[in-house]
């Protein structure tokens, strides 16, 4: 099916969201963003995110495919499909929603890429509460297969499966998945903010540096979960009994290391966070540079191990 | 330089490290273990763990790199290194200690791959509290390449040297890491346990499955770490301002996520734990079958993406 995908703010996110579409759908994409330059900033941010076989900006805005609008108006009218990567605050998000819900046709479906402010939370100003849910990507989103769905409590069934349906069958291997309840953080970044704090919390205490840190983690866990997930990794861990012998083996040490995790805030006594920072900008630097690159050829090679069939 | 490693506990950890150290290095093998027929569960497990090109067991045990012993003190005499594996108990690694101290030449190096008891307390019995360092490997050994270095306070500088010198030389890729404290789980265990605690939390929660939790980690987290660790993502997605900017900018999300993370325990109220084992058995069966072999050629794929050179 052809749609008409409105994306609504073009920072990072957006330029990637719009690669992504026009990289692995046939639908016709419009673009609004408030700054001024836009045609010129698309024309020269958008290109690195296309692949080799996909027609070049010119081409997509001369055979129409790409739609730059400079009002709202214009760019809701014709959607199927309306995607906003606006600034990150709820109030941005309320306002929008209701100009766009006053705007859009009756049948067009109402996507948040927000990473923290949930539907239920966005939609307050709208009459109608059952179309618009979370379609939150990890980024970069036109690599990352993740696809984090969640519906406020009032948002539709089909409005859900209509989501799950459109990523699942853009052939680019997006995996969606539902996230049944309004959470912080949703589900991916609650995971990676848990062990964040406690790496946070082990630099902290001197027992070990950023980069060794990091090194610890590149050569177990992270390429533990590329291939496993940590309860199917736990599962096999656990030999003939599973998880369940897994845990019963482990209890002792698993709730030792639970009761010792530290337990930093971002505010109040922020000395680790200087230590941190200063670590990591030693360590790394602050450019990336040409490294982005190289990580990115990375984790595209990480990804299509994941999907290679091995007999 | 050859050396004489004496491994002493032959389960699965021990069997791998047998593999490692064959595999990597020209150092004669020697092995002890409790149990009766040694030498037949030698000869039926070691080799799947060994590469095409490592001599059979038959040809090791004849040419003397492999000695299997039947007395701990035949084997620990002829060693440089002795290496433990045995039960995770305090009461067994003290006693071994002790043991291995009275028989063992006076530079030999002594190494635990326990993934809990700290060197401090496995030395307590022991007269020379310096030679003795945890030296944790990651499941399976042969193969991931983290290597955690823990000394006890008393252990001397040297002896960490000498085993991280030893497993950077192998040539194996892996990565020996130290750990400056001897906090419960090291390093990597606590990062992962971390997760885990906010993992069941979830699946406790009803906002994801066990088996979509798995997806979603497997759709972001895990590549991404394969590829670049939790500091360095960050520092990549702060822009030119690093780490220091993306704590900033987030700074409210992440503490919001903090304060609501699960605390739930592996005693008491135990419902979680049923609710985890019956999803992941569900989803994945008991046994691993053909699948463990897949995984492990997908874990050692995702491993050359991370050590190959791209221009």
């Amino acid at each position: 099916m052809n749609h008409h995908i409105t994306l609504i703010g073009l920072g990072t996110i957006g330029i990637s969201m719009a690669a992504l579409h026009l990289r692995n759908s046939t639908s016709t994409l419009h673009l609004f963003d408030t700054r001024p330059d836009l045609q010129a900033y698309i024309e020269s941010t958008l290109p690195p995110f296309l692949s080799p076989d996909t027609p070049s900006v010119t081409s997509l805005l001369s055979t129409g495919r790409l739609i730059i609008h400079s009002s709202l108006e214009s760019a809701i009218k014709p959607a199927t499909i309306i995607q906003e990567q606006g600034p990150e605050t709820p109030t941005f998000k309320q306002t929008l929603w209701k100009q766009v819900e006053s705007l859009a046709s009756k049948n067009a479906h109402f996507w948040t890429s927000t990473s923290g402010i949930p539907a239920s939370v966005q939609m307050e100003g709208m009459s109608g509460k059952t179309r618009l849910l979370v379609v939150h990507p990890f980024n970069p989103p036109h690599i990352m297969p993740l696809i984090e769905l969640v519906p406020a409590p009032t948002t539709t069934a089909s409005e859900v499966d209509f989501a799950r349906e459109y990523f699942s069958s853009l052939g680019s291997g997006h995996r969606p998945v539902v996230v049944k309840k309004e959470v912080p953080g949703f589900v991916g970044n609650r995971l990676a903010f848990a062990l964040l704090r406690e790496a946070c919390h082990l630099v902290k205490e001197g027992v070990v540096s950023a980069p060794d840190l990091d090194t610890i983690l590149m050569a177990s866990l992270g390429p533990r979960w590329a291939v496993n997930g940590v309860f199917e990794s736990y599962q096999a861990g656990g030999g003939e009994g599973g998880i369940g012998s897994f845990l019963g083996k482990l209890e002792g040490t698993i709730q030792h290391v639970w009761d010792d995790l530290g337990k930093i805030d971002m505010e109040g006594d922020n000395e680790w966070r200087e230590e941190v920072v200063r670590q990591t900008d030693e360590a790394y630097g602050v450019s990336m540079g040409d490294k982005a690159r190289v990580k990115e050829e990375k984790l595209r090679k990480v990804l299509d191990v994941q999907n290679e069939n091995i007999e």
